[in-house]
């Protein structure tokens, strides 16, 4: 039986640390970068950082909101940065955000988790406004493929509070519901579990025994957005080593386009991450 | 000054009717039109819809997660059908359920509604779990570019109804939140707006005034999923005419593959969504 994602993921993380970088080619840092914001820039862009990646850190969390503004040229893009990532060993998060009803998740699973899929990655974001139940194929095809689900549970804009902390009419908090429902569905794994939850840096509000999840966390929210690591280590220091992911997108790319100083900002964030969990 | 997307709409279903083709090139779909699941496929048979549909009915729907499948390609496939639609004055509906923070939603309205985007449609559908102000940047671009978006506010898959049907601290129920952010949107627009809700057929529970919103409604569930025309007529039969569009998918598609048969249902689909508003 081959690991599941979360024990592939531990064992990179104890070993190379929890940063992960965040690659977001929005119009603003393509021009910060001096790039045009073309699906040129865009290659340059990603595959810089890429580049750097596999020398520095064990993982990659390309947005894949800003590849789609290209179309079909932005995902060949993609393509070809998940392919050199994956060539590399580099573990990779699409942060896609994907959720439909149930047979049209089939299709974003497929896309995301499936073994012969082009925009194959190791992990893929979810968000379950359909009901963490419409989330079901993407979950059985993440433990037959040995690969991952981070679910949106808990974030750090302020607009997504009304949504995730309203009530059920059992009383339960909807990001507590979601927390609940991945600890469940994890249990049916020895160790770490394929299904994470996206908890941002911020939320340390919520009463929920994180160190029970038996899955991963991907805790965004560090660096340019304001929160800080120990913030981070804090909140989460009864959770097992290996648990937890902090993708940090622009506090790394603010330092380009400059390869040796993106290579210091990864691991000066690298060295942080490391030392604090 | 262009006139905006609701108005548009409108015009198109007083003339043409309501009805909306969706193309929904799963699997199994091509399975049953015996096609193979392949991009060759996916071109074949949304081709093949989008031929039909120019000459019986005033819309199409995409469902983006079956070209995603098959990644780069499958958003080329995407592209073209978006193009011939265009071309022969087809409304476009995106049915992408994108949704993220208020910056990463940028991106993906550049893709759906940005003037130049090869992904350009008429509206895209959105998933506001990170909250209804997140979704600032799809409202803003579709008011400037004279295009829509349709917010999910009220699903017909059961699932969905623990999150939709939750308590905010203020005691509404969040799928009411969301049905009254967009009225408050609309009512910057003269007459239809630019901002729509996707709400079930079947969600005839909701104690909401549709015929205050200001906007276009999307309902699907209609056909293979078990919701008549006249359900969703008697719900909304207090709304002004040319504001209820009815998707509908494997009702129609299970017609095909033979062309005289998807043309009779995208008829018989067709006079009975007209006769019923």
């Amino acid at each position: 039986m081959d690991e599941t994602f979360g024990q592939r993921l531990a064992e990179r993380v104890r070993d190379q640390g929890g940063l992960c970088v965040g690659i977001d080619p929005s119009s603003a840092t393509l021009h910060e970068w001096d790039r045009p914001d073309t699906v040129e820039g865009l290659e340059y862009f990603a595959r810089a950082l890429v580049e750097l990646a596999i020398e520095e850190v064990a993982m990659i969390k390309p947005q894949v909101a800003y590849f789609e503004r290209f179309g079909s040229k932005g995902y060949a893009v993609l393509e070809l940065v998940l392919s050199e990532a994956r060539d590399a060993g580099l573990l990779t998060i699409a942060d896609a955000k994907r959720g439909d009803i149930g047979s049209t998740n089939s299709g974003y699973a497929q896309a995301w988790l499936g073994e012969n899929s082009s925009l194959r990655a190791d992990a893929v974001t979810v968000s379950p406004f359909l009901g963490v139940g419409s989330m079901a194929d993407f979950f059985s095809l993440a433990q037959r493929s040995s690969r991952g689900v981070f679910v949106l549970a808990a974030t750090s804009n302020s607009e997504g509070r009304t949504v995730q902390r309203a009530h059920t009419d059992s009383g339960e908090r909807i990001e507590e519901l979601i927390l609940r429902s991945i600890r469940e569905f994890n249990q049916r794994d020895e160790g770490l579990g394929s299904v994470g939850a996206v908890v941002g840096a911020t939320r340390d509000d919520i009463s929920f025994e994180w160190e029970s999840m038996s899955g991963p966390f991907l805790v965004p929210g560090v660096g340019a957005q304001g929160a800080t690591v120990a913030q981070v280590a804090r909140m989460f220091e009864r959770c097992a080593k290996g648990t937890v992911v902090v993708p940090i997108s622009r506090g790394i790319t603010q330092a380009g386009p400059s390869k040796s100083a993106l290579r210091d900002a990864m691991r000066r964030f690298g060295d942080e991450v490391r030392d604090s969990f």
